[in-house]
């Protein structure tokens, strides 16, 4: 029985996808398990993490493009504007996605989809370090 | 290794958040688990789980203001109208929300970042009781 | 202690909802795992899960309805387009619903709510095969 715990830091730049299935498989094989779960937990809310294909970027910059106008910066609405135009927008984004996603483990790797990658989305303008808690149990 | 089970119970008083983060957290100390993770589950479909901030209020009725322009009471568009004009946007905002959340279990306690809070979101106009099914498993 | 791993297949038809949750309880059942929790994980980008009403079936109907405003097959601004009109409509619409849900195991089954059912969102317009990672752990 495995139950491992790892902490990893992730540097964004701005508002973007961010990459962090290697970082996350490293974690795994760290732990020794072969086969049980693995938790990716965002200890933000104005970033997220979502899983979305791996191969077009054209899907990253229409994910963008959509959400952008489903919510936009400096609505006027908002009332929480502290941090700027894109500080509520981004804890609206964060929570239309995920803060925490449960991923397979299997022969001592993440099992995901051929297209799939795990991504953080910086939903905020400016760079940003953002921590994942990993927990892989099985 | 630890697998331990508990519900709980919410009354909820109107559409609105309702933080259980000191209620998810009692039972993690319960369990006696240090490091794993902890699942909450709600067992409803017109309320739903989210993380966002605790901090300012402004986050939250910012959020309920996006929301309910985004899923409109009363679409004239809604087959599913039997309970009234919140029925089906209740179930809308839950599928674009969450049932399930895993969180991580550090020394005996929820790794939440410093700016996160645990919610229940009832999305009925009207109180209900809501049933959370917590596991503890690492 | 259980980590018990099972993948299965689900035919889809066309953009609609599936309903998986007796599938997914026989893995459950087949693992032998009385409390603990029972993660799935779908394969895919453009399809998803989620949990929804299984009474009545103009939930899913006006679910969808609502989705296809919101996100609308060929929308003029997205440029991943290879796969058709639903290419790119259908990433979204995976990304806005889930890609892992864990559910609670009590007694042996899955402890979902009475009105709750577990299913598999075909979000592409033509048949496709889908595969479920299921980890029950405990």
């Amino acid at each position: 029985m495995t139950s491992f715990a790892r902490s990893i830091r992730v540097a964004t730049r701005r508002r973007a996808l961010v990459l962090v299935t290697r970082e996350v498989e490293a974690v795994v094989r760290e732990s020794g398990l072969t086969v049980g779960i693995c938790n990716v937990f965002i200890l933000h809310t104005s970033a997220s993490l979502l899983i979305t294909e791996n191969a077009d970027p054209d899907v990253h910059s229409d994910l963008e493009g959509f959400m952008s106008t489903l919510v936009e910066d400096g609505d006027r609405r908002f009332r929480h504007i502290a941090e700027g135009p894109d500080d509520m927008s981004a804890h609206i984004r964060s929570v239309l996605t995920a803060t925490s996603i449960t991923l397979p483990v299997r022969a001592g790797r993440l099992a995901l989809g051929t297209w799939q990658g795990l991504y953080v989305w910086e939903h905020r303008q400016v760079p940003h370090q953002r921590v994942l808690e990993i927990s892989v149990v099985g």
